[in-house]
């Protein structure tokens, strides 16, 4: 199987000397990979405009020569101490007005255009170097863009080019005004340059005011990302890549995987589970050492369609890491489970991070395939057996999922700008709707909420979206699956207000949303069937279908023909029940799955990964904890 | 019955050709008033002295002629985006030194001078230009007084008008160290400008201190109003109106009413409860989309004290909000109880907010009697039904009240500068005294703290003062019925220090609090007729007579004669209890009244209000769900 | 017996004509000491260089003449306002860059030299005129230092500060890079004036970086009071003490002690409980009223160490405080108990904090001996009583303890500033070692982490040590109790960095750390023995014996000969099971104590306590609650 296993790798952390056996014994142990370069712009320059290539082409030649490909990293997300000194304004600044000072990583300001020349030059520089070097075979572009909450900066910088960026969009101030509603509280504007960013405003600023502060900050990672791959392009043919954190929603990931070839993600579950994902107290105490079980599916899914089909794993947490609130150790079995369920879901690549465990600094509690000692970590005999493993296995291709789910960055600012209840959450929700499709055990795709054709789907979700898109609209109007909108979904206009004529505008179908609810966690909205909504209701009215009622007869889904209208948020059950109704009309297999069990059909076989901590059966297999089961299908 | 409806709207957010139509819907569906203009000076005054004052005089014609009655709002809540750039130091400082920016609302300081001067200025030119408009029959000065926490500022402007007020109060540095005791811990100022705001002190700044600064700070918004009123009243003789926010006690609510005729306030029962009202768990699911059944008439008695008998509800909540953590529709019903509670209350007008959605801002979310797309929304038909009702009834006039509870904003300030256990809180104390009034189903007067005459009343409760004033302490020594005085009450000298002979100081009555307990939420104190104290606790030593003991043996109410004092806080089963046994012995009647029923009598009848979301029985009367019931006595 | 009892006092606050009143009640009522002076500075010096003597001799006179010994405390932590304008940057600055104003106490930073200055140059001239008075008998320097988080400051002096020290202790950038680890991130200096403090980096700054900062904090405190020790000391043989705050370990108390002749702490058991001690929800209850059982005993035995033997309780709660989230009273008797049990851990005089309670200024609220109006208060009679039966017991001694625990300050910082897990703190893991020890029965030592000779023991625990000093290492090759050292010992570099061949470096036993998990409260690791570890849990590696293994297998206690290393943070029973178990092996006897019982064996007498709000049975003795029992042993 022309799958591959790698890992991230720090020569300037170890001593030359050390270089050769290390990348032996990656070779070894079946690694094909290795990422290096990512955090080492003050070897490569120590001061300003005096490089020293030297470490890093020899590093190269010993990791290349030994048979390893290499993935080299740009150092953007960590400039010198000296680069300060240059632009003393580059930093970021919180929404407190406070200066994000240097000491850490990820000391810039996406606004900061001085800064974005100096990425531009050193990933320039780089891209001339080795850019037709044959050991390196992919590029990394800076490192987890936002990771520690970075894409929003409160700057001077940033507010001159938001005055920039408004002027471009609006043209007037009055067209602002207009756009904004400002006759509200009296908010109009006369010049661009009297507009401020909405932070630290006695009551909360004005929606799209917010909005339009998250589309410009988005539009900065776009640019500071297009800069290093306009300059590294002419160098080279090898894919260019960016590492994405998961759960992270401040910039339009679809936008900036658009200027890339590969979309990779970094993958603790673990760190995940106790930090990032929702999940009850029970859920994340029986995943705690394995991760919840769809939480990396989900993010397979969604980076393969950001990469346009070309998805990898950079970054695969190998035992406990040390910036979770708790970290404990993976159950034995699961780094080894973690890889092939990325490979199941199409992953090319997955490097585990890191060879060997840093003795030094903020990560020296972050596990590895080595120990510091340079004795094997449990890692590195699951990462050599999955490398036997590949080896043995024939392609097994990618299945066509029956069910698409639309996910939108816009939309999941906006309702982090108005959320109206307290637990609304755009990734929650679209996380909520495909975990109940994978517990049903459906493959599933994550679409773009511009898709234009849906021919290839029986099942499209879309769950939250801000406004339908009118290619989406003409692909909803020309579908012949079901497609279930809802809830909250075309429900704004793109300057989040509320539509003149209520929305949302479903082709071929009345339905208007009249009233919005959102719920307490101590409440919810009985359906006819012994379901319940939670956290967010709608109010419906139309002539459409009614196929689904609350218990006091208002309408729970409704709609005509393709279109359903679903008004509020389904608990767990309420969208297996849901989902498997759709599924049973539509003729798409479904599963009861045993606790823990998650499938994934490729072309060839059917994967069974057990999440649990306890063996459990799959037909007559019996699949240990945190076991791995294919056969052909 | 001569009260009225009306309802809140916004003629410059909608085109001008629909006012008329707006205008007749509203008076067809017996609405008597509407209240306008107070967000709107940009348009008044969209650049510095340049006024546009034709689109109101359009609208107060129309709105006018269509036979409605006007409340028109000076729009000082709102300052244009120009006044910023005209006074750059009007912005309010938070408790962190951090400047509350332009983009919202409520953005200025109330020690600043000179935006004082401009809120008079445009004041001064609207009461010029309307006062005498015959379709003007009130006005409201500025919008909700501190909402946003925008009584307390940290800025300049704040600091050198504290230390002038300092030097006001105490003449000398030597009386200000003496009075504040600055002794402790070598605290003493030689100079007023020595005096800093008491904000991020290395620990907590001496009490006094920051008393001095709740107290000057109080007197900014009381100025700040009155300044208003100053040049208003010449030119008009229509009432003067302020709408307060309930539950909030930042500034002394009778002092700014003592300048004005009525008392309105903004009313949003379910907003409140998620967000503002102490309740269990239980209560808040019990009530979600009621309200708690005590908190507005607690408000409508309290403002109706304010405004010496003139009350109005000038915003009342009709739908979801968009303001609270969670925001669930009203039960069907409730936009009907609500203001029928108001008018037995004494309320002459309640005004729905507002009248259409706004489909833009920060406020799209926030129903209105008509949804954004211009149709009924629910809580038209129960306002229609309301008028209708009123209509039909006979005058019912107000009935004398048996008991008076005291409630002071000063003895608040105290609390919150030393709340010596982390739950005391002043509103808190005396709503709790007030719900177990209103269980027993007794009519209930706030009174001023330095009430004169307590003849009218047969019960006082006196909650929590931190002094006992020299005419309430003469009306307490005249006073034949029972006066329940305490816990906490008169402990303090009006410099938050303890008197040197202890408190309180009772006439006639020996009993003094040699120590005070604070207890956690796991603690209580038992007495020795099965109730509680929770909260607080205070020894007492005296010879008045013990009334109720601890279980062990301490007293737990002890006095003479009229006065009796209170040792701790009682919770809700002990309030009932020792509220019953007061009425027995003062011969006023009490009701058993079922889970969510309230009672409130007018001179010729009595109002039930069924605030549970199920019927209830009320004699022989079945009371739906959200039902109200009246009837003669 | 020789040991006395004192109270704190403040002439200054009363007229001058109360004092021979005082003295004489304090006399009579069997104080011998009374501390005075530390907050007064403003009445000592009212202006720059002006000073006014005259009240404090005649303070000091009348005291001293009424028969009371007087501790004379310098007034460092409250410099009179005119400070600041002579040294405006003198006020420390919190981790948000925000000054920490005047207008309460402890307002300066220990960084700063013109203010160290200002507090020598007091300090000399008190000295200078009173170090000969033969009324003063010892001198308290300052008063609890880092009391509301004064050790760490973040000002310019700060900054510069620590620059020098590191320039000092690194003596080059390249050292200092190589010793952090800087090349992880980029984070290399070329300058030390290019290191910023270690606040608002983006995410968290580089352990050692922090550590440095905080050793360099700790210095500054040392250094303070090592100045203030040096003027003194030349005036005056009296003794030199400091008054400890309890639960701080932001600065090496070793190190402070070691310039100091007794040391002297704070003790207010029942707001420590409500505020600063783990315990379950149910243990705050149980102990409501009389402080956690255990909370005492360490502050006494660590603060014994910390005195070189010489320990006073400085100030000792009577009643209730103010400054607690909850302020109840104590259980009648516990004024009595906590003195008795300080004498019996050792300390020569226990002084009541304060004389009379002050009815002005920030601790109006906290209980006294006197009212505030001058009448005794419940601890008085409690006080006399102790005074009185001291008068009467022989002389007790102190035992040799069995055991001692190793507590170490630099490891505290260390994990705090990489805790790896949630809840992990050093003082926690300590006290829950302690607690265990103590619940068995035995007297503890706490000993220094360089302690050299372990021969008087028989039992030695080190929980938590970063690393272990050299001479306890020779001290534990020599050992021939057992030493169970760990969780977590050893397993850092003094830079915080992983040892290049894995810790601990153990004497005789081959044990290394290869894995370490932190566990969220909702998980533990199972033991074969039926106990569980919380919080921590470390993989062992070696060929050291297996004393005790956890359910699956994995080593628990691992060691040989003398030494055994802990791999985790036993829960209560697991502490008491393997507490008992190395007892049995060792000889020691222990205890199985009721609940709330706690015994402390001196020379000649065993002392029992009564925590319980309930009698006890020892033996056939029945001890009332809150009740102090004493048999000859």
């Amino acid at each position: 199987m022309n799958r591959t296993l790698g890992v991230c790798y720090y020569p300037e952390h170890w001593p030359e000397d050390r270089w050769e056996t290390d990348a032996a014994q990656m070779v070894a142990n079946g690694l094909t990979w290795v990422r290096i370069g990512e955090f080492a712009w003050s070897l490569m320059e120590p001061t300003p405009d005096a490089f020293d290539w030297g470490w890093l082409d020899r590093a190269i030649d010993v990791l290349g020569k030994a048979g390893l490909k290499i993935v080299l990293g740009t150092p953007t997300a960590t400039p010198p101490r000296w680069m300060i000194d240059k632009h003393p304004d580059m930093l970021a600044v919180d929404a407190n007005n406070q200066t994000r000072k240097f000491g850490s990583r990820r000391h810039y300001d996406f606004s900061h255009l001085g800064y974005r020349e100096e990425a531009k030059r050193i990933a320039r520089l780089m891209a001339e170097r080795y850019g037709k070097n044959p050991y390196i075979a992919a590029w990394q572009i800076d490192n987890e863009y936002d990771c520690h909450d970075t894409t929003l900066s409160y700057s001077d910088a940033a507010r001159t080019g938001f005055q920039d960026w408004l002027a471009q969009r609006y043209q007037s101030t009055d067209a602002l005004n207009r756009a904004w509603g400002n006759v509200f509280w009296s908010m109009q504007y006369d010049t661009f340059d009297q507009i401020a960013l909405p932070n630290l405003t006695v009551t909360e600023p004005n929606h799209p005011h917010v909005l339009a502060f998250r589309r410009y900050s988005s539009d900065q990672v776009v640019a500071f990302n297009k800069a290093q791959v306009d300059v590294i392009r002419p160098h080279t043919d090898a894919p260019l890549i960016h590492n994405y954190m998961g759960r992270i929603t401040t910039f339009d990931h679809w936008k900036v995987g658009a200027d890339l070839d590969i979309a990779s993600w970094d993958s603790y579950p673990i760190g995940f589970l106790s930090d990032r994902i929702e999940g009850t107290a029970k859920e994340k105490q029986t995943y705690l050492r394995q991760g919840h079980p769809d939480n990396q599916a989900f993010h397979h899914d969604l980076y393969r369609a950001i990469g346009r089909g070309r998805m990898w794993v950079m970054e695969q947490q190998p035992g406990p890491v040390n910036w979770a609130p708790y970290n404990p150790a993976p159950l034995p079995g699961m780094a080894r489970l973690w890889a092939w369920e990325a490979f199941a879901h199409g992953a090319e690549t997955v490097c585990y991070f890191r060879w060997r465990q840093a003795p030094f600094a903020q990560e020296q509690m972050h596990a590895a395939l080595l120990r510091p000692d340079a004795e094997p970590a449990p890692a590195l005999a699951e990462a050599a057996k999955v490398a036997h493993e590949l080896a043995q296995m024939p392609e097994v291709g990618t299945a066509q999922s029956p069910v698409a789910l639309v996910f939108d960055y816009e939309s999941a600012w906006a309702w982090d700008v108005q959320p109206q209840g307290a637990d609304f959450d755009m990734f929650r929700l679209a996380f909520a709707a495909y975990r109940g499709l994978r517990r049903a055990g459906l493959n599933v795709d994550i679409i773009h909420p511009e898709t234009a054709d849906l021919s290839a789907y029986k099942l499209v979700l879309a769950p939250g979206l801000m406004t339908i898109s009118d290619p989406f609209r003409a692909a909803l109007a020309a579908f012949d699956g079901i497609a279930l909108i809802g809830p909250r979904t075309d429900t704004k206009t793109t300057e989040l207000a509320i539509p003149t004529s209520l929305g949302p505008d479903l082709p071929n179908a009345d339905v208007s949303v009249i009233m919005s609810e959102s719920l307490p966690p101590s409440d919810a909205i009985k359906l006819q069937n012994g379901g319940k909504f939670r956290h967010w209701f709608e109010h419906l009215s139309g002539t459409g279908d009614v196929y689904l009622s609350t218990k006091s007869g208002q309408p729970a889904i409704m709609g005509s023909g393709s279109l359903r209208y679903l008004a509020g948020w389904p608990d767990d059950d309420t969208f297996d029940q849901i989902i498997g109704n759709l599924c049973d009309t539509l003729d798409i297999p479904t599963f009861d799955l045993p606790k823990g069990l998650r499938i994934r059909d490729t072309e060839t076989h059917r994967f069974v990964f057990n999440y649990a901590a306890k063996a459990r059966k799959w037909g007559d297999v019996i699949i240990p904890a945190a076991g791995v089961h294919w056969e052909e299908i």
